[in-house]
């Protein structure tokens, strides 16, 4: 993956997190992923196609998660349910509609949101494929953002 | 989701577990999925973009994905491991390749496959999308597809 590639998405999670939630994030550090140690509880992924093919992971803790989806929904959240989880769908959505915009030379498109939930899940990439892992951090909790995007050839 | 799109992708399945892996598998119920009985221990994901939007679940059992692995790979593998999530991921993108020709109506692409595993994982789709289940069995253990699929307006 071109690393040029990246910019567009932590941008977009940051504008989308302060203007869908009104959290502001601070980006940490960025890493080519190898493994899996930053999947947090509930993770939204999304594909992209188009001239080049990928996918984005979003995997936010369950406390960042409630309390991203009781503002979204402007009602206090105690537990993880239905809503919770089309919350985290809707910003992995979000982010991936927005950095399409910004790379508009790849002609991209966005599937349709899964959320995976499951305390020990891990999410794989293609082995021929090196995601970028970006881990940011906030006052409600840690989020993670892994893009894996590839140029069709 | 129409339900006519479901059809291109239980045909290839079928086609695809049959050329890749050398196993017939026969299609058992299909049902309008509202909860996740029947996900399995490893999913492959893939979105699919175009004049729909979507993505397909393909969830199979460990024990399964050694025996399909081990097939494509012409060795027997005893433990999961990344050759046998990579050729899960490859299944789940043949399938999804093979469907899209058979809708060509709807222009689809094709994401990057991501590999879902954790004993208690669980995938959802949107709220407001219903996929299609479908149950499949075979010599080797049992399978099935998830497909949401809906028209992009």
């Amino acid at each position: 993956m071109r690393v040029e590639y990246i910019n567009p998405f932590i941008s977009s999670l940051s504008n989308t997190f302060s203007i869908m939630a009104g959290v502001d994030v601070q980006r940490e550090q960025i890493v080519m992923k190898k493994d899996s140690s930053f999947i947090h509880e509930i993770s939204g992924v999304i594909g992209l196609s188009g001239r080049a093919a990928g996918a984005i992971v979003l995997s936010v803790s369950e406390k960042l998660a409630l309390r991203v989806a009781s503002k979204m929904l402007m009602t206090e959240i105690k537990e993880i349910n239905d809503d919770v989880l089309d919350a985290i769908g809707e910003l992995t959505n979000v982010i991936a509609g927005s950095a399409k915009s910004e790379l508009e030379e790849l002609h991209l498109n966005v599937s349709l949101p899964n959320v995976i939930t499951g305390n020990s899940h891990d999410i794989r990439f293609p082995s021929n494929v090196t995601p970028i892992c970006v881990q940011f951090s906030s006052e409600w909790g840690d989020l993670a953002l892994e893009v894996g995007l590839e140029d069709v050839v």
